[in-house]
């Protein structure tokens, strides 16, 4: 029996162990995450570990509520203590759910702490984790530096100022860089009720006023210019499905005008500003040789009594699982047609789709960087140990795995770094075991650089840092 | 090599064993089966093992038409020795399909034959057989209490006088509870030729009359509180796939209507209908606190020609793949919103769905019960080695797998309980297997108490028996 | 650790090696595959391996293009060894990629070449390989005959004169069968640009006049006849998505018309002509026994441009994700219906549909051969290790898997034959670690004989051949 997660955890034979020690320290870029740049500008102390693990953490409140705990002790007024206490009574219940791993990982590597957590252990660790806080190193700025993390990309609204990226900047003794990422869906969204006070701040940060599909454009093409000034080099659209519906820009500035009116707009009015929109960021991107990361399959805010009650992104989302193929192909091949496809990542929250987007990237690649169409890391629902692995195994039956960009953390916590230490020792388990079991030949010196590759270094080249 | 179906089968270490021995002996809830409370009344005695094995099994006819039989020997005029003898010939070819393993368990169990059945062996098997049944111990009673049943739910029309479970209760020396499990879908079914006749036999059980869709909702609210009255907890839809489109009441008698009358309803008249019946039943079960069980994406009667011959759930029955992510979510945020969403299990015979559906529990848990949405267990053509481990590996990624209620037969057949054995064993398998990977903790107490609760005592708990 | 791609290459039991030393020499029969007639016919001595390899080979074009060379070097105008050496160069590339598989069991069993290559053995495996060509042994005809290879079905257009096929016939010192399969995907491909050409070329070759459906399909009627005099028995349907939508003769004559002149046809005016062919050529098929295969899910010609620029079939198809179950059951039942139904082999692109492919057989079997509905082997983008166990797995579970046809080539080159050692390799570790685990007995002439009948007889049995 194996020890519970040791050193060698998920490492079974000699040449998982020696792909491990190769790849482990390489550096962290983090190009796809949701820290909050304010929250590493402001870089403030933690309270406790409940302030580090449960005030933020939507993945942690599922759980909580997956189990029957009451809300008062997710969300709501309980104290950090009670919330703590409800936590280390879920986690093990969670046999099998990437939070038990994530969640050890993280005791171990920031607070030394072996032991698993559970309602016995709760109080020596909640001690014992409290005390390592109070000791210092916890602040985002030094668990950024301690995980060994040489760049993040942020996720930042088009409208906003970037204004802590600015000051971040200019910090010049914190080391990682930190890198704002474009992501527009308050732009594509133009159904949403919201959609005319987005208009409005983007109008305020530009000093410009959308009347149209084109004026609407033409500031979103400054907001790139801004964001490519501040070095970012990659973008992300999150999209419940993929829309294809072209349209000429009469039609566009009408949807548009609709819109800011607040009328209800048609479905295939919504399909073709969303097409046209994403067809004009695109060909931007592709000027810029930004990544366009592409996110589909979100089914966002499903309970609406709890939307109501505490908000978006507090853990009601789930897989959706509309068509993808045709649409996603008409959509890159326009950009194709046209000579501006940029470089894209495409990502699945369903994992049935692994094989239809695996097979998508290979209609669109091109030259001057390798796999210039990317398949994302196993996101959110589906990154745990069978997901990342059935990613990576439909990358490698279908594209050039070596050439893949790997791991993103996709978290609102400082605490997730770990999580690319999962990925690694996941990822050097399936390669040994290629080389293990005779299927590729034991050139340890080209596998131990394909880590290390997808570790960091295809990442570092893909996005041109 | 591994003795065939030993002691230790599917128990691949000492872990495994271990929990194993711990869960064996749990009793059964078997809360989702076709068991006929008729038969288990009459307690008849079986006249030979084709009577208990092949007259009433059609996933041992499809088997056999998969082979190449003729239908003589399937439901056809053939005797019980010839269809035993095709039933021999064929199920060595079934390598790899649960029925493979499902006929040697009931073998070993039942009738202490270790021997693997085939043409060979096939007549001193027949003998043997039918000479332990000759022994006694064969009526549905006494198999039910050989298998260690503590309970059964059947599924019962929602216009079934339940005269046999009243009989069946009366009997104090029979120790397992037999309880009526509600399952409206000939109320849902408003598009079926046989729908007038339906709500006349409704009619006759009540005594009232079916005018419009209030008087219908008044007749099936007491249909439910006459089951609640027999302690029936559980209800069952089967839905091929799940619709969602709102109706006014008005509407709603129109296409009732419609429908006594013996109109051809619109698709959309369909879903309307159905959409809101839904609502109306989960916002009662939710007031009884009853466990809703929906089963979607079973396409039934794919064979017309079958179909006339010899009617339906004779195995021509297969896998849809229809959406189900948008309509499951709005159906069950329909309910949710107006705080009367009840316990609902959700089953995918695609499993495509496994991640769809193990996602969506997470929108809608609540407090009082453990998990309150469930992902059912592996169902039908899922009910083998991989899919009950894929299910589990998906509510394992998704949600609190410690309280999966676990296994259930679905079976017509008195014999069909090793089923759960199987269950355990893959169960005990899982996770002996990430103890011994390091992936747990070896807290033997807590996963032996993990063993037991999905064997037994989840859906006991959860169902408030 | 296992030496790389050894004797016992994925043979990991004993059991293993012992049933692929009793299929390892059975013969191949390769009933669908897209090797050219014309080429057999000709039988002409290969320039070197770029010829044999890389000039007509997309899989590779594809892999290539994903590691981002220039397409210069892949179907451009660079010279042979610049070709053969960017291949070697993203070969190292492909770990877990059934091609670097193919390449190096095509190396090893033609060329005794036992080196992995890569950049730098690059120029001696060139030197010996070439060497080895010159050599000879590497015309067509001696290629096939060296792979052991019985009967090969071509795949031929309706309107194909088989003049190669007559001339192949003709020699008696040639062993191997080669017979035409009939492919009619233009004449279901109403809605091309091409469509009324194609049906002029349909016109010389029958001598009559395409004026309407009846015309049409008494043309199609006398093209299956011809075939059939040539020893067909295999035919073939690419569809994108199935159709289903049933027309009365009069709309179908009114459809062709427009057709033929050029007018653009509604989506539903597609979808009835081509059931309605569909419908034709299975009760066709069924009065000649022919074993209909069908091909589900492949979106062809993504890539405008690289259309335009270097036409269909170099690499730039992938997955697509339409619904599949309900029409799919329809067109099968319209026919058996009839009493109509054909003998059907189905395959889908979509790993996602393998249990509705699955579970659809079993629906539709019948008598006089074995498992008459039979799930196709695992397809292109599945044809590697991990699909073609899942397609197997999935028949294990929902059919018999004993009498599975097994697998094809579907392949344009002369050197993919080792694909069905690759494939008898996987096959027998499946059942062996049955029969290793105790889930099976350990019956070694029976379990000798499925190996057997799944690598040959099977099939031969099946096509009647």
């Amino acid at each position: 029996m194996e020890k519970f997660m040791s050193e060698d955890f998920l490492l079974t034979t000699e040449t998982a162990k020696t792909l491990f020690a190769v790849c482990k320290d390489e550096p962290i870029f983090d190009w796809h995450c949701h820290l909050s740049p304010q929250e590493i500008y402001e870089n403030k102390e933690p309270e406790d570990i409940t302030s580090l693990w449960l005030l933020g953490d939507h993945y942690k409140w599922r759980a909580m509520r997956s189990f029957g705990i009451e809300e008062h002790y997710i969300t709501g007024d309980a104290g950090h203590y009670e919330k703590f206490k409800a936590w280390a009574k879920v986690i093990p219940h969670l046999i099998g759910n990437p939070l038990y791993h994530w969640t050890h990982l993280e005791l171990q590597r920031y607070f030394g702490i072996e032991e698993p957590l559970n309602e016995k252990t709760c109080d020596d660790i909640w001690e014992r984790a409290n005390k390592k806080i109070k000791e210092g190193g916890f602040t985002p700025r030094e668990m950024i530096e301690r995980s060994n993390v040489s760049c993040i990309c942020t996720t930042d609204d088009a409208a906003d100022s970037l204004e802590y990226h600015i000051e971040i900047a200019k910090d010049k003794s914190f080391k990682t860089k930190v890198l704002p990422a474009f992501r527009p869906d308050k732009a594509l969204d133009v159904e949403a009720l919201s959609f005319p006070d987005w208009v409005s701040s983007l109008n305020s940060v530009s000093g410009k006023t959308v009347t149209d599909f084109k004026s609407l454009t033409g500031i979103l093409r400054e907001r790139v210019d801004f964001f490519s000034s501040l070095g970012c080099r990659a973008c992300d659209h999150g999209l419940t499905y993929v829309p294809f519906r072209r349209a000429k820009e009469d039609e566009l500035d009408g949807i548009v005008k609709k819109a800011l009116n607040g009328d209800k707009l048609e479905i295939c009015e919504i399909e073709k500003y969303k097409t046209e929109l994403l067809i004009f960021f695109g060909k931007l991107y592709a000027e810029k040789d930004w990544g366009m990361e592409i996110h589909i399959g979100a089914m966002r805010n499903n309970n609406t009594a709890m939307l109501n009650k505490i908000g978006p992104n507090t853990g009601f989302d789930s897989i959706g699982d509309d068509f993808v193929a045709h649409n996603l192909s008409r959509l890159l091949d326009s950009l194709e047609t046209e000579g501006k496809l940029p470089k894209v990542i495409l990502f699945t929250l369903n994992p049935k789709d692994n094989y239809v987007l695996g097979s998508m990237l290979g209609n669109f690649q091109g030259t001057g960087v390798h796999s210039k169409i990317q398949f994302g890391s196993a996101w959110w629902f589906n990154d745990n140990y069978d997901g990342m692995r059935e990613q990576m195994k439909a990358l490698m039956n279908l594209g050039v795995f070596t050439k893949f960009i790997g791991m993103v953390t996709d978290s609102r916590s400082f605490l997730s770094y770990p999580r690319h230490e999962y990925f690694r020792r996941i990822l050097c388990k399936l390669i040994a075991d290629m080389v293990e079991q005779g299927k590729y030949p034991a050139d340890m010196d080209f596998v131990c650089q394909v880590v290390r590759d997808i570790s960091f270094n295809n990442a570092v080249e893909y996005f041109g840092l």
